[in-house]
């Protein structure tokens, strides 16, 4: 089973390793150069939970060295690259090439069914973190479990195969009739926290300790909830509201600037295109009000734009 | 007639020195310690348009430090100290002393008629501006001109004699039936400069460059137009709409920051709930819908609040 991440970030190459480290055929491809010239060169250094495991060598490509055909790829993109990484895969998928989407936020499936058959669609939600220490160095710690769904199931005997697979290899991936459900409550999550830290420019602890929280929170909520549900999706509004306030604790997640902060900060552009501005485009399509979050999106768009983000 | 200058400020103590050098009974009273002490002991410096104009010696007092009746008081406080400067004020005044309030935002006039017979309030809005230098400094540039309007009109004899006194000092008094729809289209521009230039961290000429202004701008003025309505007041948008637009060039205000901006850098508490916060609030009273102004004023309330500004 020749697997192929597209993309090979923290995430991507945190999966990439475990796999590849089980002995299965894992090949990665990237963008960014002093990270893929790193790799090319020395392997990827892994260090997990503190401890140095060595360089790994995976094979990792440019995509336009790309040759061969894969039977899983696992999108592990941002967000706004999810479209373009379709477009530069096309050579590489079969008929039967299943591929993975993780990705944070809304909307993945619409532009994933643009490219691929619904029946070798596999999207999910994570909540394994990652990250990088540098080009070339994967840095991660803690553990997380993946759930995972097939868009349209008339046979998921492959994908069967892929979770087991990923289970061997400590993945924790988990075929589950909730991925929907799962997926908006951790964009419900990252809906809030990222984008409000963001524009009051605070850490989540912050944000948790401002008085008004539950307001800020409540009337965001509120609009995904409803399109949510327009959209089919069981969404529940205490959930996510719970799930937020577990992460204003300086002990989870109070010491935390959300990833979009940091994206704004570091001069990239964000992915509200796919959290807030997901929400306000399906409202539309919907005829539901979402002032709420189309003014957010409209703000953190302001903020790339007048910084220059790109 | 003697005439109180509640707040010695830029702007209170650029009026005051006008009418005192025309000739007029002028006080001031302030509570900031250096400009007081300072104005005590050399006197107001005026620098006007670049011009030293020397020191003038107008009498400055602690409120508590206050005697006597005034014919006249004038309110040149922040919106937010109104409220305790009229209980502070209640021993200075008549049953006949007019209460001048040209105090930027929205809900004044609530305010006054808690504490003074609507005959004797006259509310209004100007555009001249002013500057402080330091302590003890006035530090002014351009002119100006203020409308002005008493909230009950049996008989305005008075008010048209304060007006005659404020022209001959030269500072360009109208007495005028549109100061309501000045007042809100005023405040129609500071709820959109000020907040979503403190949001977005950017002075005025860039927040005209983000491409999505027009509708950041529309949506939060379709909600003030609606409650300036429903208060029985003409405001239009396109007015404001242009008014604004207008401050994008860098020859005007395009590279100023808005007081609001420097209120939140600057530590100090914002007067944000005269502005989109009185519009939520009016909103409310009339069940009109206002998400913007309420999402606007609780993202600034969280700044001024994580910040400790006070």
């Amino acid at each position: 089973m020749k697997i192929l991440f597209a993309g090979a970030g923290a995430l991507g190459s945190r999966f990439a390793y475990m796999l590849h480290k089980n002995g299965e055929d894992v090949t990665l491809i990237d963008t960014w150069k002093d990270h893929v010239e790193k790799i090319k060169s020395e392997g990827l250094k892994v260090i997990i939970d503190g401890e140095d495991l060595g360089n790994v060598n995976i094979p990792i490509f440019y995509p336009e060295e790309l040759t061969g055909q894969y039977d899983v790829v696992f999108v592990a993109t941002k967000s706004m690259q999810l479209r373009p990484m379709l477009e530069t895969l096309k050579p590489f998928l079969k008929e039967t090439t299943k591929v993975i989407c993780i990705l944070n936020g809304l909307g993945h499936v619409d532009t994933l069914k643009e490219y691929i058959n619904p029946e070798n669609i596999l999207i999910g939600v994570t909540v394994w973190t990652s990250g990088l220490g540098g080009p070339g160095i994967l840095k991660a710690v803690g553990t997380g479990k993946t759930e995972i769904k097939q868009v349209s199931e008339e046979d998921v005997t492959t994908t069967k195969e892929i979770v087991e697979r990923f289970n061997t290899a400590g993945l924790n991936l988990i075929y589950s009739d909730n991925v929907y459900q799962s997926i908006w409550h951790k964009a419900g999550l990252n809906c809030v926290l990222n984008t409000y830290c963001t524009i009051i420019d605070c850490n989540i602890g912050q944000y948790g300790s401002y008085s008004g929280n539950a307001e800020l929170t409540s009337s965001l909520l509120d609009e995904l909830v409803a399109v949510g549900k327009a959209e089919g999706v069981d969404v529940k509004k205490e959930v996510i509201t719970k799930n937020i306030e577990n992460c204003f604790d300086p002990k989870t997640a109070g010491l935390h600037y959300p990833s979009l902060y940091q994206d704004i900060k570091n001069g990239r552009l964000t992915e509200v295109d796919y959290l807030n501005g997901a929400v306000a485009r399906l409202g539309k399509k919907h005829g539901i009000n979402t002032p709420v979050c189309e003014l957010i999106t409209h703000l953190i768009h302001a903020k790339e734009e007048i910084n220059g983000n790109k």
